[in-house]
């Protein structure tokens, strides 16, 4: 029997905002980070790996609380636990005591999609498959018994989401071996971030289209005459045929969204992504009410499964874009997924960050391979960033995610880049405090 | 000028969960904590006091998140910060990397709940007012200037905002003469703990009865027999004229929620409170449609402002129970106050646990002063624990409390309790480890 001897936790950050990426009407200063699980036991390379994503302060605090939330884990047997992954979701997310903490949301919930991702990572690896094939795999039955479906019986009871996944059961293969032909169809948010020029944003619109992409996404919502330059710019680049997406980060009341999406919407954008607070169901139903048919996306945000059944209920999105290290992983996703197959909701997974296009991907292919069984109005943000620290790390061809092939969810950071960029005691960070004392993470920029 | 020098972060934890004291269906071992926070200045006896509340696991990291959110405060003059609340509440939660963990919500939302009600003490104590009255005492466009409106404009503009405070400005005087002769009407939860036993509850309710409280409370959801037992054992003692409320702290999906309030109906309870997740808009909305005339009452896990606006728009309460220590403080409370009033939904406010008591009666001092200028159907909880450890504690006097007379929020705690039950190394703690080395409130329980 292989047990769990520790988990270790790193506090890894990246300096991105010396660069601008991910710079937004929100969000002008991101340093990328991740807080990194690591599942360590008494087998050699038997381990798992996981993390959630902040960007920079705070990255600490979660650390701190994944360690906390994986405690229950330590001296438990490996088979046991990739054995029972629905129980021991169950049995963390119960916590009493962390569970006041959210419930089920903020810091707490982070740290337990970090612990989980590192347990399904652990999972696939025992089983010699990529997370999407060991999903694949997965009766309707099993998979429904990981299923996180409290609080969703009023719009999905398990009957239901049993009958959904034995729906396309038989078909699985017939897809799996069409996405090995073509892979998963992506998009780029690479050439908007708001803090780029407009002869960068030219330029790398170009680049998106000769690469074969056929969506470019722009940050917009900080000035009204900067969006409707820069749209104008990506629709001389891109055309008519391509798709044009535009991204506000939340920075809009209800009543500014509308006025503000309906200024731009001679630029026939495919959807308008967090045009206000994430919390806000009635808010983007009234915003998509009014901006039709301009689409309204919004999820990455989506603190959990309760939030994104009310979405839907509501009708109060056309794009759920959920994310891979917000929701508490596996358990709590594929509850999502078959909400969003009930609704008719195409699900577009937010990615970006550090690695989450890297976990992104077998949540696509696993939701056309067995949920969804579309393709239709669906496409998975792709960023390219920071894909370089990652052992396995995802392939875009053509902006198609190629299948992933290794075992796992594609989440192991090699051990130079946590040499490195752990914070804040990396070579990185030592090295930029010793040429400049006040470059750190800490309050850079207030 | 004053400067703040420091800000000291205590992480206070009491053994309730040793008497069942707090014990519902959903929490069942229960330590009342708080992430205390304390603001220091270089001037003797200039200070301010805050807490957020927690039940245990996990305090420590809402100590830690505070100690983050509080650093921009340090070295900063206190009549800078007291003269402009608005100015440092929007500064502090707009600092967009610590955002990300939220945003407004969990962990993060919690710590600036601490440090802003620490911020508002220190401005009462500055004035040399309780902080009602400091409220009181504003002008309608000095209060709607702290007020956090964003994402709200949708439903409450800033002048409509200014028109519900001004139409009772005149006769504010009155109320405060009225309540300071009568005090504000509350209950008592003491009595209805799920871990008490049928003739500890008989007794409690005959006290609550001869104590002059008009309304009591029991837990229930973890089992109807039991429900259905305890009820009858209350309507006994209680009669029919006085009010019972259940509160079954989210134990229940949707469907669920709605069978078993309907079994408990002929007990005619006032209220059904957090009968499912506190995240749920719509799921209330559909339980208060098929439970009436029994009320909805939900908010002491209310997120954030934008959450209540949509309980508000979707008719989804009967009842708005905001918690002091969960909401970012007046700043954010102001602003559901306001939404409630032009809403016409009673704001009865969640208290118990560590030191909401001593906050909550401000506040609801301040709502019928004035914004509601109404007692009907607000009742404020009360819980008898943990008062002993407070310098200014709420008193309550014939199911009411009495008009609070001391400068400040009444959140200053003894400097004997922290150094009993400062958790790990308070006295307490470490006599309980001599004596049990198991007994912490790390996994005591699991």
């Amino acid at each position: 029997m292989t047990r769990i001897t520790a988990v270790d936790v790193y506090d890894l950050r990246f300096p991105t905002s010396l660069s601008a990426d991910g710079s937004d009407a929100m969000n002008k200063d991101a340093d990328y980070s991740a807080a990194y699980v690591v599942l360590r036991t008494d087998a050699p390379d038997v381990e798992g790996f996981g993390f959630t994503f902040t960007i920079g302060r705070g990255n600490d605090i979660c650390v701190l609380a994944a360690q906390q939330r994986a405690e229950p884990l330590i001296g438990r047997s490996v088979e046991e636990l990739v054995g029972d992954l629905g129980g021991i979701y169950r049995e963390l997310k119960s916590d009493s005591q962390l569970r006041w903490l959210g419930p089920e949301k903020g810091v707490e919930h982070l740290a337990l999609a970090a612990v989980m991702n590192a347990l399904w990572d652990l999972a696939a690896r025992q089983a010699g498959k990529p997370l999407w094939r060991l999903l694949a795999d997965m009766s309707p039955e099993q998979l429904v018994d990981v299923a996180d479906l409290q609080y969703l019986s009023d719009v999905l009871t398990r009957d239901e989401a049993i009958a959904i996944l034995a729906e396309l059961e038989p078909t699985r293969a017939a897809r799996i071996a069409e996405l090995d032909a073509s892979g998963y169809p992506c998009y780029t948010t690479s050439a908007g971030w708001l803090g780029y020029s407009d002869d960068k944003l030219r330029r790398l619109c170009q680049e998106a289209m000769d690469a074969g992409y056929r969506h470019v996404k722009l940050k917009v919502g900080a000035s009204l005459e900067d969006d409707i330059r820069r749209c104008r710019i990506a629709r001389e680049v891109i055309g008519w045929d391509a798709n044009l997406m535009i991204d506000a980060n939340q920075v809009w009341d209800v009543p500014e969204a509308i006025e503000w999406v309906q200024a731009l919407a001679g630029f026939k954008p495919l959807w308008i992504e967090e045009p206000t607070s994430p919390d806000d169901v009635l808010g983007h139903a009234a915003i998509r009410r009014a901006v039709a048919p301009i689409g309204v996306a919004t999820g990455e945000h989506g603190m959990n499964r309760v939030l994104f059944k009310q979405l839907f209920q509501a009708g109060a999105i056309d794009f759920c874009q959920l994310d891979s290290a917000r929701l508490a992983s596996i358990n709590e996703i594929l509850a999502v997924y078959l909400m969003a197959k009930k609704f008719d909701v195409p699900v577009c997974p937010h990615a970006g960050g550090v690695g989450l296009c890297e976990l992104v991907q077998h949540l696509s292919v696993f939701d056309y391979v067995a949920v969804s069984g579309s393709l239709e109005n669906r496409v998975t943000e792709y960023v390219d960033h920071l894909h370089e620290h990652f052992v396995d790390p995802c392939i875009v061809e053509n902006g198609a995610y190629v299948l992933p092939s290794q075992p796992g969810y594609s989440a192991e950071i090699y051990e130079t880049t946590l040499a490195e960029y752990a914070f804040p005691d990396g070579t990185y960070w030592r090295q930029a405090r010793q040429e400049n004392p006040v470059v750190t993470t800490q309050r850079t920029s207030g």
